[in-house]
């Protein structure tokens, strides 16, 4: 997508080496557009693990050119488990990222080592390349839902929670491509931006993308959805996710459930947009089986913004003596999800509809 | 309650001239105790609306003293009737004040004059010391529930929102007057304190308090408490209201409406505590029939904290283009609400309950 006017992806090999790795770093984002330079295996782990990169479809693509940026620096057997073992570690949540590293480890295992560098940049453009296809494929068929609802002219009001666009995938996004194809086709689209406490995803990097690319759109705080459910100003919910159980269940960014129970009980329907890459084949039940990420307490008892004299600031907000707690995800259970919308079509959020839509992946048992 | 171990009201009458009032300015808390002086109407009606005092029974008590200070100044029933009109306009949804300021003028419309500033700081008075005491009744019925739960030395997790403690009351608190007489009590009690954007009461307020009086808590983002509710962490909710419908409908702080769909989706008991005088006989419906206070954009694109070198600092955290909308209060419909905790006894939320309970307000028809 644009950023004033020219075409981005999120991340990018360097025009000048043509083999280190350019990224938008998140963390100062809407504030500054940095783009550092990865070069080093542990340049890409960190970029993963502080959240320079981050969405779970960013984090599986960033991850394969970390590996491929270790093989040219090593094609050892050992530099290779090495690679795969250090970027797995950097966020336990997201499914992408799992997906991508042993897809690199399939290809790469048996491949000759003097080849594997080329094998596994070429490994990763391709996984990136199918990012930005897979998103494309999601935005039309979540566009057909959007469609449906701007009858006679009405504008389409949609909520979002965190941040599942552009920014957050090679490119398009997920939950936010049908958006940026319904607006694209001149539909009268509004969507309302939780603001995703603690790290602000959603005032921060969508408000941030939805602002560049012109999509109406008005922040508010994460408290306010309900509220602006009962009142009938919300047409639908759409949201991305990190990993989506063979179930249906589906875990995203903390506070998605509390949106889901609100949609439920108002009648709004509740999507969730996804590559087939972030569902776990291996899982059903979300809440038992997937990990949550507990992150540290100074996420939520700061916050960092632009001071009145134009620099950024971190505040304190918390009284120093009180103890802060931060989970990451929450789980939404199946039961409160409307429809997941893939790249191959909208799907119900049940077993026998996720095997019916991806018949190749047999559900595993889990190991 | 204490801070510092030093015993303390929300507000009093200053020490030297014994008829302008002292509050604790709370925009300020938990960075700085200010203690400022209102001697004016117009600088009572301030206080209330830029939220140097808040809380719905505190707003009805300072309201109370404000209508004092204007008979004070001029006891003519223009400056009485002016008085309630400038009073009431502060804030539209806490209808303490409305019922506050109704007492005073039944009590000082046909007064003499010469002795309404007299008979007003009276009433005000009596106000005061009538929700310290319904407070504390509220406390000891809550008390119950809390027990109830700390079977063979469990601890307790209690969750609330925003901040229904002390300093929103007189003294004491309403939500936060169980867990105060539990904790006194030798009960293992913790709070969860959702932060409660966008004015962060919970982080600043409640945190702040509960961590003055040794209470032990946690401070968690808006969006944790579903999660949490999931994995069992929450015991119980007991959050403040607002205004509360003849039916039992509650209006409060912006988000407690997800918090409650979360309680009933996890089967978790959701409490309300409140003074008789939070209820609106006048009405049954609260999503028709209360208004909700549209507050200043600021409030959501901004934040307010202790900056690295002390100072307290305000930074911008939404994009400068992007608009923000801030609702500050929702309605949780009856249905979800396990009970409410009144100075009587814990009532269910429903009419012929609330009437049962409080005979002798007979419901009236809205005008």
């Amino acid at each position: 997508m644009k950023i004033d006017g020219t075409a981005f992806r999120s991340l990018w090999l360097d025009e000048t080496d043509h083999w280190s790795l350019r990224i938008i770093d998140q963390t100062k984002l809407p504030w500054a557009l940095e783009m550092p330079r990865l070069a080093t295996l542990d340049e890409v782990a960190h970029a993963i693990s502080a959240m320079l990169v981050r969405g779970a479809p960013l984090i599986g693509a960033t991850a394969a050119y970390g590996v491929a940026i270790a093989m040219r620096a090593d094609p050892s057997d050992h530099a290779l488990q090495h690679a795969i073992t250090t970027l797995a570690a950097t966020r336990p949540t997201a499914i992408n990222l799992r997906w991508a590293l042993q897809r690199m480890q399939g290809v790469l295992q048996d491949h000759p080592k003097p080849e594997r560098a080329e094998t596994a940049y070429a490994e990763a453009a391709a996984i990136c390349d199918e990012d930005v296809a897979t998103n494309r494929a999601i935005g039309k068929h979540g566009l057909a839902l959007i469609k449906s609802r701007a009858t006679a002219g009405k504008r389409v009001n949609i909520l979002t929670h965190c941040n599942a666009g552009w920014i957050a995938t090679v490119d398009w996004g997920t939950a936010l491509a049908p958006i940026y194809m319904a607006h694209d086709a001149g539909i009268d689209v509004h969507v309302y931006v939780d603001e995703t406490r603690p790290r602000n995803q959603g005032a921060s990097l969508t408000a941030w993308e939805l602002g560049k690319h012109g999509v109406k759109h008005t922040v508010i705080v994460d408290n306010a959805g309900g509220h602006l459910m009962q009142r009938g100003a919300i047409d639908m919910v759409i949201v991305g996710t990190d990993r989506v159980t063979n179930a249906g269940d589906v875990c995203n960014k903390i506070g998605t459930y509390l949106k889901a129970l609100a949609a439920r009980d108002n009648g709004i329907p509740f999507y969730v947009a996804l590559p087939s890459s972030t569902i776990d084949w291996t899982i059903a039940d979300g809440l038992t089986d997937i990990p949550i990420e507990e992150r540290a307490a100074t996420e939520v008892t700061t916050m960092t913004g632009r001071a009145l004299d134009g620099s950024i600031a971190t505040i304190r907000i918390v009284p120093k003596d009180s103890p802060a707690a931060n989970p990451a995800f929450d789980v939404t259970p199946a039961r409160l999800v409307s429809g997941l919308i893939t790249e191959r079509g909208i799907c119900a959020a049940d077993a026998a509809s996720l095997a019916a839509m991806f018949p190749e992946y047999r559900t595993q048992e889990a190991a």
